[in-house]
């Protein structure tokens, strides 16, 4: 089902952005992945933790940009960011959510409106959709695209930078290229910071803790062909990763896949 | 001996540009290698030749602009080039120079007077001094200049785009980096088109024609370690090589290592 199939109200050419159409949808219930939805919109991890842990949280993404680039967040209590979209509202907007209890998944609902308290903060980090766009838009093949699959990731022994209770390893996605295309990719990607930004580390993934790259702790393997290097950079599901590490007593975040999608423009993230 | 002592005429404080001065020092006899002269000025490679081979040269440069990447050229017939130098004379003001004939070095003189005519044309051709100025200045080490050696430098089977009589391969020069080095490398050489820009290729030697890293075609070898990737950058002897395979009936290049220094500033060739 496409999405304006699944909204009927909305017809072609009605002044609605496709990113407000998109959310509009998931807050009727839809839950699928939102890879391929609203192409050059700003797609977001989330992360939504109580006010006791916000601030920690927001020092940990300050000091780990690249994993944990933030490009929105909530006023305390308030479901709304404006800065990334009209009408936008947290608790209602993304296909699918994660509620997180002393580190554990216990549930994974549509919207978390029985969920949502006064004290809670959203956090809205960047995502690897964005430079996706942008190394297609270069000619460069992104192989888990091609093949229909998730992006494999893989936690690294970089460690984060700890700030309170959260820390952890860096979690990295890998995409393979050929040298020539792999210097393109990083060139393009160090144009959005606020989205991953160049990568960490190429080939070698022995010297990251990576012991065997046909084995991803998350996402699909893909293959690297012989005159490929792996590019690997910082994931977005690294404040996961340190948020069940933390076994904090709660926190919700997106489903992996599903993301927020945002009314800001991929290309607006370009610093030059 | 140091360029100050060698021309006792300059003193400390004096208002002539360091580049100036060792240009002088050039134009006395001083044949001795450029490496860290100047320090912060543009350093060039040189060709001069005829005007009947000069068109289809420039055309080759400007189809290949990663190896040969012009800075400035002379009229014909006219040793001066003013936008690289006050009172630069191409004739005298390089350390060494090397007299080709069908593609043989034929004499290597300290000047050029008895050989110049009046319808060459000198070309300058960036200079990987100038991006590893800037790659010491982000805290990059430097493998051969650490060892006090001449940058490694490979033929590969990179073809570059002929014209006219001049074809052949793309030389490279190798510097190692670990994997995150060797990204920022990427970034910074980037900055610097005019000076080869960001690296050819990276890891995988074979893939471009490379048999054995530790045998360079031109230059000293130097090791990389197992965690490190040999990083690849077009270089600036490639011309000299098309010249030699061309087997023109006449040029003049700079003796490799003892340029051409310029009146232009290194940071001042960095488009962003």
């Amino acid at each position: 089902m496409t999405i304006s199939a699944a909204v009927p109200s909305f017809r072609e050419g009605e002044d609605v952005l496709p990113s407000r159409q998109a959310r509009l949808v998931y807050r009727s219930g839809m839950a699928e992945s939102t890879a391929g939805v609203a192409g050059g919109f700003v797609q977001g991890n989330l992360a939504i933790l109580p006010e006791k842990l916000a601030a920690s949280f927001h020092r940990f993404c300050q000091l780990n940009p690249k994993p944990c680039p933030i490009i929105g967040m909530s006023d305390v209590g308030d479901p709304r960011i404006p800065s990334l979209g009209f009408d936008l509202d947290i608790r209602t907007d993304v296909p699918r959510y994660r509620v997180w209890r002393d580190g554990e998944v216990v549930e994974e609902p549509t919207d978390i409106m029985s969920h949502w308290r006064d004290d809670l903060v959203a956090f809205v980090l960047g995502c690897s959709f964005s430079f996706e766009e942008a190394l297609i838009a270069e000619g460069l093949p992104i192989r888990h695209i091609e093949r229909k699959v998730r992006v494999p990731m893989y936690r690294t022994n970089i460690a984060c930078k700890p700030s309170g209770p959260f820390s952890g390893p860096m979690v990295v996605s890998m995409r393979p290229f050929r040298p020539a295309q792999a210097i393109r990719a990083v060139q393009i990607t160090s144009r959005f910071p606020s989205v991953h930004g160049a990568p960490v580390h190429l080939s070698h993934p022995h010297s990251i803790g990576i012991a065997d790259i046909a084995r991803p702790d998350y996402g699909n393997a893909v293959p690297v062909a012989p005159d490929e290097i792996p590019v690997f950079w910082a994931c977005g599901v690294t404040p996961q990763a340190v948020i069940a590490a933390a076994k904090v007593p709660f926190a919700i975040t997106h489903a992996p896949g599903l993301m927020l999608v945002t009314d800001l423009h991929n290309k607006d993230l370009a610093v030059l």
